[in-house]
Protein backbone atom coordinates (compact mmCIF):
# COMPACT_ATOMS: atom_id res chain seq x y z
CA UNK A 1 0.00 0.00 0.00
CA UNK A 2 1.20 3.43 -1.36
CA UNK A 3 0.54 6.61 0.94
CA UNK A 4 0.82 9.99 -1.15
CA UNK A 5 0.49 13.36 0.23
CA UNK A 6 1.45 15.44 -2.72
CA UNK A 7 -1.27 16.78 -4.87
CA UNK A 8 0.71 16.79 -8.31
CA UNK A 9 1.87 13.01 -7.39
CA UNK A 10 -1.58 11.34 -6.75
CA UNK A 11 -3.07 13.37 -10.09
CA UNK A 12 -0.20 11.76 -12.14
CA UNK A 13 -0.25 8.23 -10.57
CA UNK A 14 -4.26 8.75 -10.92
CA UNK A 15 -3.51 9.56 -14.85
CA UNK A 16 -1.47 6.98 -15.43
CA UNK A 17 -3.25 4.01 -14.16
CA UNK A 18 -6.05 5.53 -16.35
CA UNK A 19 -4.07 5.21 -19.10
CA UNK A 20 -3.03 1.40 -19.21
CA UNK A 21 -6.67 0.55 -18.01
CA UNK A 22 -6.99 0.23 -14.30
CA UNK A 23 -10.53 1.08 -13.04
CA UNK A 24 -10.21 3.56 -10.02
CA UNK A 25 -12.42 3.41 -7.01
CA UNK A 26 -12.27 5.48 -4.36
CA UNK A 27 -13.11 5.79 -1.00
CA UNK A 28 -13.65 9.60 0.76
CA UNK A 29 -13.09 9.75 4.25
CA UNK A 30 -12.05 12.18 6.93
CA UNK A 31 -10.25 9.13 8.81
CA UNK A 32 -10.86 7.69 12.14
CA UNK A 33 -11.72 4.47 10.06
CA UNK A 34 -14.56 2.40 11.63
CA UNK A 35 -16.13 -0.91 10.30
CA UNK A 36 -18.79 1.39 8.28
CA UNK A 37 -15.68 3.28 6.43
CA UNK A 38 -14.36 -0.49 5.89
CA UNK A 39 -17.16 -1.44 4.29
CA UNK A 40 -16.84 1.11 1.69
CA UNK A 41 -13.00 -0.17 1.13
CA UNK A 42 -14.01 -3.85 0.40
CA UNK A 43 -17.02 -3.04 -1.87
CA UNK A 44 -14.16 -0.48 -3.84
CA UNK A 45 -12.02 -3.11 -3.74
CA UNK A 46 -14.81 -5.56 -5.13
CA UNK A 47 -15.94 -3.59 -7.58
CA UNK A 48 -12.17 -1.52 -9.04
CA UNK A 49 -8.81 -2.45 -9.74
CA UNK A 50 -7.03 0.29 -7.92
CA UNK A 51 -8.70 1.27 -4.36
CA UNK A 52 -7.94 4.58 -3.41
CA UNK A 53 -8.85 5.75 -0.06
CA UNK A 54 -8.70 9.48 0.78
CA UNK A 55 -8.41 10.33 4.34
CA UNK A 56 -8.40 14.13 5.01
CA UNK A 57 -10.44 16.33 7.32
CA UNK A 58 -12.03 18.81 5.66
CA UNK A 59 -11.98 22.29 7.21
CA UNK A 60 -14.43 23.99 4.64
CA UNK A 61 -17.16 21.30 5.59
CA UNK A 62 -17.19 22.67 9.61
CA UNK A 63 -19.04 25.53 10.67
CA UNK A 64 -17.19 27.75 12.56
CA UNK A 65 -18.67 26.24 16.04
CA UNK A 66 -18.38 23.06 14.63
CA UNK A 67 -15.79 20.14 15.72
CA UNK A 68 -13.11 20.56 12.97
CA UNK A 69 -10.47 20.47 15.85
CA UNK A 70 -11.56 18.41 18.13
CA UNK A 71 -12.84 15.91 15.26
CA UNK A 72 -10.72 12.21 16.31
CA UNK A 73 -7.84 11.91 14.37
CA UNK A 74 -5.94 8.43 14.11
CA UNK A 75 -3.21 8.05 11.09
CA UNK A 76 -1.23 5.07 11.78
CA UNK A 77 -4.31 3.07 12.77
CA UNK A 78 -5.93 4.08 9.87
CA UNK A 79 -3.38 3.02 7.91
CA UNK A 80 -3.44 -0.81 9.08
CA UNK A 81 -7.38 -0.89 8.78
CA UNK A 82 -7.50 0.43 5.01
CA UNK A 83 -4.74 -1.67 3.79
CA UNK A 84 -6.33 -4.55 5.60
CA UNK A 85 -9.66 -3.82 3.83
CA UNK A 86 -8.09 -3.69 0.45
CA UNK A 87 -7.19 0.09 -0.11
CA UNK A 88 -4.34 0.41 -2.17
CA UNK A 89 -3.58 4.10 -2.23
CA UNK A 90 -4.31 6.39 0.80
CA UNK A 91 -4.08 9.92 -0.21
CA UNK A 92 -3.18 11.87 2.47
CA UNK A 93 -3.36 15.63 1.56
CA UNK A 94 -2.48 18.84 4.00
CA UNK A 95 -4.94 21.50 4.20
CA UNK A 96 -2.25 23.81 3.39
CA UNK A 97 -2.11 22.37 0.08
CA UNK A 98 -5.93 21.74 -0.18
CA UNK A 99 -6.34 25.04 0.61
CA UNK A 100 -3.78 28.27 -0.49
CA UNK A 101 -4.55 30.76 1.66
CA UNK A 102 -5.69 32.79 -1.50
CA UNK A 103 -8.36 30.33 -1.91
CA UNK A 104 -11.68 31.26 -3.78
CA UNK A 105 -13.28 28.91 -5.53
CA UNK A 106 -16.40 26.43 -4.49
CA UNK A 107 -18.84 24.24 -5.91
CA UNK A 108 -22.49 24.50 -4.57
CA UNK A 109 -25.71 22.69 -5.18
CA UNK A 110 -28.50 24.58 -4.45
CA UNK A 111 -32.42 23.87 -2.69
CA UNK A 112 -31.83 20.24 -1.39
CA UNK A 113 -28.26 21.49 0.58
CA UNK A 114 -30.89 23.78 2.60
CA UNK A 115 -33.24 21.65 4.46
CA UNK A 116 -32.02 18.74 6.84
CA UNK A 117 -29.07 19.21 8.20
CA UNK A 118 -28.30 22.11 5.89
CA UNK A 119 -30.59 23.85 7.67
CA UNK A 120 -28.46 23.78 10.91
CA UNK A 121 -25.10 23.38 8.89
CA UNK A 122 -25.72 26.08 6.30
CA UNK A 123 -22.13 25.95 4.72
CA UNK A 124 -21.70 22.12 5.28
CA UNK A 125 -22.56 20.88 1.65
CA UNK A 126 -20.98 23.72 -0.45
CA UNK A 127 -17.84 22.31 1.93
CA UNK A 128 -18.68 19.05 1.13
CA UNK A 129 -19.11 18.89 -2.75
CA UNK A 130 -15.87 21.10 -3.05
CA UNK A 131 -13.80 19.17 -1.65
CA UNK A 132 -15.33 15.88 -3.31
CA UNK A 133 -14.73 17.76 -6.71
CA UNK A 134 -11.31 18.69 -5.97
CA UNK A 135 -10.35 14.95 -4.28
CA UNK A 136 -12.18 13.34 -7.81
CA UNK A 137 -9.84 15.68 -10.47
CA UNK A 138 -7.10 14.67 -7.99
CA UNK A 139 -7.74 10.59 -7.65
CA UNK A 140 -9.51 10.41 -11.25
CA UNK A 141 -11.90 7.47 -9.94
CA UNK A 142 -13.95 5.85 -12.36
CA UNK A 143 -16.48 5.08 -9.00
CA UNK A 144 -16.26 6.33 -5.53
CA UNK A 145 -18.00 5.00 -2.63
CA UNK A 146 -20.38 6.85 -0.05
CA UNK A 147 -22.38 5.52 2.91
CA UNK A 148 -25.95 5.80 3.17
CA UNK A 149 -25.33 7.29 6.73
CA UNK A 150 -25.13 10.70 5.48
CA UNK A 151 -27.97 10.14 2.88
CA UNK A 152 -28.12 13.90 2.61
CA UNK A 153 -24.84 14.03 1.38
CA UNK A 154 -24.85 11.47 -0.92
CA UNK A 155 -28.41 12.26 -2.56
CA UNK A 156 -26.00 15.89 -2.80
CA UNK A 157 -22.91 14.29 -4.71
CA UNK A 158 -25.09 12.43 -6.90
CA UNK A 159 -26.82 15.93 -7.85
CA UNK A 160 -23.47 17.15 -8.27
CA UNK A 161 -21.92 14.47 -10.27
CA UNK A 162 -25.34 14.45 -12.81
CA UNK A 163 -24.75 18.14 -13.24
CA UNK A 164 -21.60 19.03 -13.57
CA UNK A 165 -21.19 16.11 -15.85
CA UNK A 166 -18.36 14.06 -13.78
CA UNK A 167 -17.61 11.15 -15.21
CA UNK A 168 -17.60 8.90 -11.90
CA UNK A 169 -20.74 6.28 -10.68
CA UNK A 170 -21.74 6.96 -7.64
CA UNK A 171 -22.52 4.03 -5.57
CA UNK A 172 -23.88 4.41 -1.83
CA UNK A 173 -23.03 1.66 0.41
CA UNK A 174 -26.02 0.55 3.22
CA UNK A 175 -25.46 1.88 7.30
CA UNK A 176 -23.16 -0.20 8.94
CA UNK A 177 -24.90 -0.69 13.12
CA UNK A 178 -23.11 -1.47 16.08
CA UNK A 179 -24.53 -4.39 18.08
CA UNK A 180 -27.40 -2.58 19.40
CA UNK A 181 -28.04 -0.58 15.93
CA UNK A 182 -26.57 2.49 16.89
CA UNK A 183 -25.58 3.67 13.09
CA UNK A 184 -21.00 3.99 13.39
CA UNK A 185 -19.48 7.24 13.23
CA UNK A 186 -15.95 8.61 14.52
CA UNK A 187 -18.31 11.25 16.63
CA UNK A 188 -19.64 8.60 18.54
CA UNK A 189 -16.24 8.51 20.22
CA UNK A 190 -17.39 11.93 21.53
CA UNK A 191 -20.16 10.21 23.74
CA UNK A 192 -20.01 9.74 27.26
CA UNK A 193 -21.35 6.00 28.32
CA UNK A 194 -24.56 7.62 29.21
CA UNK A 195 -25.23 8.79 26.40
CA UNK A 196 -23.81 6.23 24.27
CA UNK A 197 -26.48 3.89 26.00
CA UNK A 198 -29.31 6.32 25.30
CA UNK A 199 -28.38 7.01 21.63
CA UNK A 200 -29.26 3.84 20.55
CA UNK A 201 -32.80 5.71 20.46
CA UNK A 202 -31.86 6.89 16.92
CA UNK A 203 -32.11 3.43 15.70
CA UNK A 204 -35.04 2.40 18.09
CA UNK A 205 -37.14 5.51 16.70
CA UNK A 206 -36.52 4.63 13.11
CA UNK A 207 -37.75 1.10 13.19
CA UNK A 208 -40.33 2.06 14.99
CA UNK A 209 -41.41 4.35 12.45
CA UNK A 210 -41.05 1.81 10.42
CA UNK A 211 -43.46 -0.44 12.11
CA UNK A 212 -46.42 1.90 11.96
CA UNK A 213 -45.93 2.78 8.53
CA UNK A 214 -45.94 -0.95 7.36
CA UNK A 215 -49.30 -1.07 9.82
CA UNK A 216 -50.71 1.24 7.17
CA UNK A 217 -49.79 5.00 8.69
CA UNK A 218 -50.32 7.38 6.33
CA UNK A 219 -49.81 11.03 8.24
CA UNK A 220 -46.44 11.63 8.41
CA UNK A 221 -47.17 14.22 11.03
CA UNK A 222 -48.44 10.70 13.11
CA UNK A 223 -44.90 8.99 12.55
CA UNK A 224 -43.14 12.36 13.30
CA UNK A 225 -44.66 12.90 16.54
CA UNK A 226 -44.01 9.28 18.10
CA UNK A 227 -40.62 9.22 16.76
CA UNK A 228 -40.92 12.78 18.84
CA UNK A 229 -41.96 11.39 21.89
CA UNK A 230 -39.22 7.93 21.62
CA UNK A 231 -36.46 10.16 21.56
CA UNK A 232 -37.54 12.61 24.14
CA UNK A 233 -38.20 9.58 26.42
CA UNK A 234 -33.80 9.83 26.53
CA UNK A 235 -33.00 12.70 29.26
CA UNK A 236 -29.97 13.31 27.03
CA UNK A 237 -31.14 14.09 23.66
CA UNK A 238 -31.60 17.24 21.64
CA UNK A 239 -32.92 17.03 18.74
CA UNK A 240 -31.89 18.86 16.05
CA UNK A 241 -34.32 17.63 13.15
CA UNK A 242 -36.83 14.94 12.08
CA UNK A 243 -38.16 14.72 9.02
CA UNK A 244 -39.87 12.47 6.26
CA UNK A 245 -39.20 13.78 3.18
CA UNK A 246 -38.96 12.34 -0.75
CA UNK A 247 -35.66 10.98 -1.86
CA UNK A 248 -35.50 13.32 -4.76
CA UNK A 249 -36.18 17.06 -4.07
CA UNK A 250 -35.75 16.02 0.36
CA UNK A 251 -39.10 17.96 0.63
CA UNK A 252 -41.43 17.29 3.12
CA UNK A 253 -44.38 14.59 1.94
CA UNK A 254 -47.88 15.05 2.86
CA UNK A 255 -48.70 11.75 2.38
CA UNK A 256 -46.65 8.44 3.03
CA UNK A 257 -46.01 7.10 -0.23
CA UNK A 258 -43.57 6.17 -2.76
CA UNK A 259 -39.93 6.40 -1.62
CA UNK A 260 -39.61 8.02 1.32
CA UNK A 261 -36.20 8.96 3.58
CA UNK A 262 -36.95 9.16 7.57
CA UNK A 263 -33.98 11.36 8.65
CA UNK A 264 -33.20 12.39 11.72
CA UNK A 265 -30.42 14.31 13.51
CA UNK A 266 -29.81 14.67 17.58
CA UNK A 267 -27.30 15.86 19.80
CA UNK A 268 -25.95 14.23 22.56
CA UNK A 269 -23.61 16.60 24.58
CA UNK A 270 -20.63 16.81 22.35
CA UNK A 271 -22.05 14.76 19.52
CA UNK A 272 -24.42 15.26 16.95
CA UNK A 273 -25.77 11.98 15.43
CA UNK A 274 -27.89 11.24 12.53
CA UNK A 275 -29.43 8.08 11.26
CA UNK A 276 -31.86 7.33 8.10
CA UNK A 277 -34.14 5.15 7.13
CA UNK A 278 -35.44 4.66 3.24
CA UNK A 279 -38.93 3.20 3.10
CA UNK A 280 -40.73 2.07 -0.02
CA UNK A 281 -44.52 2.13 0.80
CA UNK B 1 -14.05 16.63 -38.91
CA UNK B 2 -16.73 14.91 -36.53
CA UNK B 3 -20.03 16.83 -34.77
CA UNK B 4 -20.65 15.42 -31.73
CA UNK B 5 -24.15 16.74 -29.77
CA UNK B 6 -24.92 13.77 -27.47
CA UNK B 7 -22.54 14.45 -23.62
CA UNK B 8 -22.05 10.89 -23.13
CA UNK B 9 -21.04 9.86 -26.53
CA UNK B 10 -18.85 13.38 -26.33
CA UNK B 11 -17.44 12.01 -23.01
CA UNK B 12 -16.52 8.31 -24.11
CA UNK B 13 -14.91 9.37 -26.80
CA UNK B 14 -12.45 11.72 -24.97
CA UNK B 15 -11.87 8.85 -22.20
CA UNK B 16 -10.98 6.94 -25.15
CA UNK B 17 -8.63 8.87 -26.95
CA UNK B 18 -6.64 9.21 -23.75
CA UNK B 19 -7.10 5.99 -22.93
CA UNK B 20 -5.18 5.88 -26.39
CA UNK B 21 -2.66 8.25 -25.52
CA UNK B 22 -4.01 11.12 -27.49
CA UNK B 23 -3.15 14.81 -26.37
CA UNK B 24 -6.49 16.53 -26.08
CA UNK B 25 -6.83 20.33 -26.72
CA UNK B 26 -10.13 22.21 -26.50
CA UNK B 27 -10.98 25.20 -27.60
CA UNK B 28 -14.49 26.88 -26.21
CA UNK B 29 -16.61 28.66 -28.07
CA UNK B 30 -20.21 30.62 -28.14
CA UNK B 31 -19.58 30.51 -31.89
CA UNK B 32 -20.55 32.76 -34.61
CA UNK B 33 -16.63 31.81 -34.90
CA UNK B 34 -14.17 34.84 -36.37
CA UNK B 35 -10.20 35.12 -36.83
CA UNK B 36 -9.65 35.24 -32.88
CA UNK B 37 -11.37 32.12 -32.39
CA UNK B 38 -9.90 30.38 -35.77
CA UNK B 39 -6.52 31.80 -34.28
CA UNK B 40 -6.92 29.71 -30.56
CA UNK B 41 -8.10 26.68 -33.14
CA UNK B 42 -4.87 26.69 -34.69
CA UNK B 43 -3.18 27.18 -31.43
CA UNK B 44 -5.01 24.39 -30.06
CA UNK B 45 -4.18 22.25 -33.42
CA UNK B 46 -0.52 22.81 -32.56
CA UNK B 47 -0.19 21.87 -29.12
CA UNK B 48 -2.80 18.74 -29.31
CA UNK B 49 -3.58 15.51 -31.08
CA UNK B 50 -7.19 16.06 -30.75
CA UNK B 51 -8.87 19.38 -31.37
CA UNK B 52 -12.30 19.82 -29.99
CA UNK B 53 -14.01 23.27 -30.61
CA UNK B 54 -17.36 23.10 -28.60
CA UNK B 55 -19.78 25.72 -29.72
CA UNK B 56 -22.51 26.42 -26.84
CA UNK B 57 -24.36 29.64 -26.39
CA UNK B 58 -24.25 29.32 -22.50
CA UNK B 59 -27.37 30.48 -21.33
CA UNK B 60 -26.07 31.11 -17.70
CA UNK B 61 -23.33 33.37 -18.32
CA UNK B 62 -26.48 36.22 -19.96
CA UNK B 63 -28.16 38.16 -17.14
CA UNK B 64 -31.91 38.52 -17.53
CA UNK B 65 -31.67 41.61 -19.71
CA UNK B 66 -28.46 40.82 -21.39
CA UNK B 67 -28.30 39.29 -25.22
CA UNK B 68 -28.73 35.41 -25.21
CA UNK B 69 -31.57 35.37 -27.09
CA UNK B 70 -30.35 37.92 -30.07
CA UNK B 71 -26.76 36.55 -29.65
CA UNK B 72 -25.45 35.67 -32.90
CA UNK B 73 -25.14 32.56 -34.48
CA UNK B 74 -24.18 30.02 -37.87
CA UNK B 75 -23.47 26.52 -37.24
CA UNK B 76 -23.16 26.21 -40.86
CA UNK B 77 -20.58 28.78 -41.02
CA UNK B 78 -18.58 27.81 -37.89
CA UNK B 79 -18.38 23.96 -38.90
CA UNK B 80 -16.15 25.61 -42.53
CA UNK B 81 -14.39 27.76 -40.16
CA UNK B 82 -13.69 25.55 -37.31
CA UNK B 83 -12.74 22.37 -40.08
CA UNK B 84 -10.52 24.74 -41.90
CA UNK B 85 -8.43 26.11 -38.82
CA UNK B 86 -8.06 22.19 -37.83
CA UNK B 87 -11.03 21.04 -35.71
CA UNK B 88 -11.08 17.35 -35.18
CA UNK B 89 -14.23 17.56 -33.43
CA UNK B 90 -17.00 20.14 -32.81
CA UNK B 91 -18.88 19.50 -29.35
CA UNK B 92 -22.67 20.77 -30.22
CA UNK B 93 -24.83 20.54 -26.94
CA UNK B 94 -28.22 21.67 -26.73
CA UNK B 95 -29.53 23.50 -23.74
CA UNK B 96 -31.65 20.95 -22.52
CA UNK B 97 -28.88 18.46 -22.37
CA UNK B 98 -26.78 20.94 -20.56
CA UNK B 99 -29.04 22.37 -18.19
CA UNK B 100 -32.38 19.44 -17.85
CA UNK B 101 -34.90 21.51 -16.13
CA UNK B 102 -33.81 20.61 -12.23
CA UNK B 103 -30.17 21.77 -12.60
CA UNK B 104 -28.92 22.68 -9.29
CA UNK B 105 -24.88 22.91 -8.99
CA UNK B 106 -22.82 26.08 -9.63
CA UNK B 107 -19.09 26.29 -9.71
CA UNK B 108 -17.87 29.51 -8.20
CA UNK B 109 -15.07 31.66 -7.92
CA UNK B 110 -15.44 34.42 -5.39
CA UNK B 111 -14.24 38.06 -5.38
CA UNK B 112 -12.06 38.34 -8.15
CA UNK B 113 -15.17 37.60 -9.94
CA UNK B 114 -17.52 40.53 -8.40
CA UNK B 115 -15.35 43.47 -9.85
CA UNK B 116 -14.97 44.99 -13.41
CA UNK B 117 -17.15 42.86 -15.77
CA UNK B 118 -18.66 40.98 -13.03
CA UNK B 119 -19.66 44.48 -11.19
CA UNK B 120 -22.12 45.11 -14.21
CA UNK B 121 -22.73 41.54 -15.11
CA UNK B 122 -23.34 40.35 -11.34
CA UNK B 123 -23.95 36.23 -12.38
CA UNK B 124 -21.75 35.76 -15.55
CA UNK B 125 -18.68 34.66 -14.46
CA UNK B 126 -20.53 31.82 -12.10
CA UNK B 127 -22.36 30.68 -15.23
CA UNK B 128 -18.87 30.67 -17.02
CA UNK B 129 -16.98 28.93 -14.66
CA UNK B 130 -20.06 26.31 -14.29
CA UNK B 131 -19.81 25.85 -18.13
CA UNK B 132 -16.09 25.45 -18.31
CA UNK B 133 -16.44 23.12 -15.72
CA UNK B 134 -19.12 20.85 -17.60
CA UNK B 135 -16.93 21.19 -20.78
CA UNK B 136 -13.83 20.09 -19.36
CA UNK B 137 -15.88 16.93 -17.37
CA UNK B 138 -17.38 16.35 -21.39
CA UNK B 139 -14.34 16.67 -23.46
CA UNK B 140 -11.43 16.06 -20.67
CA UNK B 141 -8.79 18.06 -22.32
CA UNK B 142 -5.26 18.01 -21.45
CA UNK B 143 -5.02 21.50 -22.22
CA UNK B 144 -7.77 24.51 -23.14
CA UNK B 145 -7.13 27.68 -25.03
CA UNK B 146 -9.00 30.97 -24.23
CA UNK B 147 -8.94 34.62 -25.96
CA UNK B 148 -6.91 37.57 -24.26
CA UNK B 149 -9.60 39.45 -25.07
CA UNK B 150 -12.04 38.47 -22.25
CA UNK B 151 -9.15 38.59 -19.14
CA UNK B 152 -11.11 38.80 -16.69
CA UNK B 153 -12.67 35.69 -17.45
CA UNK B 154 -9.02 33.65 -18.28
CA UNK B 155 -8.11 34.95 -14.69
CA UNK B 156 -10.99 33.22 -13.23
CA UNK B 157 -10.32 30.35 -14.98
CA UNK B 158 -7.37 29.63 -14.08
CA UNK B 159 -8.10 30.69 -10.64
CA UNK B 160 -10.67 28.12 -10.46
CA UNK B 161 -8.69 25.41 -12.26
CA UNK B 162 -5.79 26.10 -9.73
CA UNK B 163 -8.07 25.70 -6.70
CA UNK B 164 -10.42 23.02 -7.53
CA UNK B 165 -7.50 20.64 -9.10
CA UNK B 166 -8.74 20.45 -12.63
CA UNK B 167 -6.29 18.51 -14.51
CA UNK B 168 -6.09 21.26 -17.52
CA UNK B 169 -3.41 23.39 -18.87
CA UNK B 170 -4.83 26.94 -19.77
CA UNK B 171 -3.19 28.79 -22.36
CA UNK B 172 -4.10 32.27 -23.09
CA UNK B 173 -3.57 33.86 -26.65
CA UNK B 174 -3.10 37.36 -27.40
CA UNK B 175 -6.18 39.66 -29.06
CA UNK B 176 -6.84 39.18 -32.68
CA UNK B 177 -7.76 42.98 -34.47
CA UNK B 178 -9.26 44.49 -36.98
CA UNK B 179 -7.34 46.28 -39.64
CA UNK B 180 -7.76 49.77 -37.73
CA UNK B 181 -7.35 47.68 -33.88
CA UNK B 182 -11.05 47.19 -32.95
CA UNK B 183 -10.80 43.74 -31.24
CA UNK B 184 -12.70 41.24 -33.03
CA UNK B 185 -15.82 39.81 -31.23
CA UNK B 186 -19.12 38.38 -31.60
CA UNK B 187 -20.73 41.30 -30.95
CA UNK B 188 -19.08 43.34 -33.51
CA UNK B 189 -22.20 42.48 -35.61
CA UNK B 190 -24.24 44.37 -33.40
CA UNK B 191 -22.33 48.24 -34.32
CA UNK B 192 -23.81 50.62 -36.62
CA UNK B 193 -21.53 51.87 -39.39
CA UNK B 194 -21.43 54.66 -37.32
CA UNK B 195 -21.00 53.04 -33.66
CA UNK B 196 -18.51 50.22 -35.62
CA UNK B 197 -16.47 53.82 -36.69
CA UNK B 198 -16.20 54.83 -33.54
CA UNK B 199 -15.61 51.73 -31.65
CA UNK B 200 -11.98 51.95 -32.43
CA UNK B 201 -11.97 54.11 -29.80
CA UNK B 202 -11.31 51.01 -27.51
CA UNK B 203 -8.05 50.32 -28.87
CA UNK B 204 -6.70 54.18 -29.51
CA UNK B 205 -7.39 54.95 -25.97
CA UNK B 206 -5.61 51.29 -24.52
CA UNK B 207 -2.79 52.98 -26.97
CA UNK B 208 -2.35 56.17 -25.40
CA UNK B 209 -2.74 54.94 -22.09
CA UNK B 210 0.74 52.50 -22.79
CA UNK B 211 2.10 55.46 -24.27
CA UNK B 212 1.53 57.59 -21.02
CA UNK B 213 2.71 55.38 -18.78
CA UNK B 214 5.84 54.52 -20.89
CA UNK B 215 6.72 58.01 -20.76
CA UNK B 216 6.86 57.45 -16.87
CA UNK B 217 3.62 58.52 -15.62
CA UNK B 218 2.59 56.76 -12.41
CA UNK B 219 -0.41 57.91 -11.24
CA UNK B 220 -3.18 55.35 -12.20
CA UNK B 221 -5.69 58.33 -12.37
CA UNK B 222 -4.08 60.23 -14.46
CA UNK B 223 -4.39 57.52 -17.29
CA UNK B 224 -7.67 56.72 -16.40
CA UNK B 225 -8.92 60.28 -16.79
CA UNK B 226 -7.24 60.29 -20.60
CA UNK B 227 -8.81 57.04 -21.45
CA UNK B 228 -12.24 58.77 -20.58
CA UNK B 229 -11.74 62.12 -22.08
CA UNK B 230 -10.52 59.93 -25.56
CA UNK B 231 -13.62 58.11 -25.31
CA UNK B 232 -16.07 60.81 -24.23
CA UNK B 233 -15.31 62.08 -27.70
CA UNK B 234 -17.46 59.70 -29.47
CA UNK B 235 -20.22 60.98 -29.19
CA UNK B 236 -22.26 56.88 -28.81
CA UNK B 237 -19.65 55.51 -26.77
CA UNK B 238 -21.14 54.91 -22.96
CA UNK B 239 -18.74 53.78 -20.54
CA UNK B 240 -19.49 51.18 -18.03
CA UNK B 241 -15.48 51.31 -16.62
CA UNK B 242 -12.13 51.70 -17.14
CA UNK B 243 -9.91 50.08 -14.74
CA UNK B 244 -6.00 49.83 -13.97
CA UNK B 245 -5.50 46.85 -11.68
CA UNK B 246 -3.09 44.10 -10.89
CA UNK B 247 -3.35 41.17 -12.23
CA UNK B 248 -3.98 38.50 -9.31
CA UNK B 249 -6.39 40.16 -7.24
CA UNK B 250 -8.06 42.71 -10.06
CA UNK B 251 -8.01 45.60 -7.38
CA UNK B 252 -7.19 49.08 -8.68
CA UNK B 253 -3.68 50.12 -8.11
CA UNK B 254 -2.28 52.76 -6.23
CA UNK B 255 0.65 53.22 -8.20
CA UNK B 256 1.72 52.28 -11.52
CA UNK B 257 4.46 49.54 -11.08
CA UNK B 258 4.80 45.32 -12.01
CA UNK B 259 2.31 43.91 -14.42
CA UNK B 260 -0.68 46.05 -14.25
CA UNK B 261 -4.08 45.17 -16.66
CA UNK B 262 -5.85 48.03 -18.38
CA UNK B 263 -9.33 46.80 -19.26
CA UNK B 264 -12.73 48.61 -20.25
CA UNK B 265 -15.41 48.19 -21.01
CA UNK B 266 -17.53 50.43 -23.47
CA UNK B 267 -21.29 50.43 -24.83
CA UNK B 268 -21.98 51.34 -28.36
CA UNK B 269 -25.95 50.85 -29.17
CA UNK B 270 -26.59 47.10 -28.60
CA UNK B 271 -22.77 45.88 -28.33
CA UNK B 272 -21.03 46.18 -24.57
CA UNK B 273 -17.34 46.20 -25.79
CA UNK B 274 -14.11 44.90 -23.91
CA UNK B 275 -11.12 45.35 -24.41
CA UNK B 276 -7.24 45.65 -22.50
CA UNK B 277 -3.45 45.45 -22.47
CA UNK B 278 -1.10 44.21 -20.23
CA UNK B 279 1.87 46.13 -19.48
CA UNK B 280 5.17 45.41 -17.53
CA UNK B 281 6.48 48.67 -15.67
Amino acid sequence: MDIIENLKLMQETADSLRRVGKKIGVVPTMGYLHEGHLSLIRKARHLSDVVITTIFVNPTQFGPAEDFKSYPRSFAQDQRLAKAAGTDIIFYPTSENMYPPDYLTYVEVDKITQVLCGASRPTHFRGVTTVVTKLFNLTKPHLAIFGQKDAQQALVIRRMVRDLNMDVEIIVAPIVREADGLAMSSRNVYLTPEERRQAVVLYHSLQQAQKIIEGGEKDPQIVIDKITELIRQQPLAQIDYIALVDTEKLKPVSKIQGEILIAEAVKFGKARLIDNIILNV
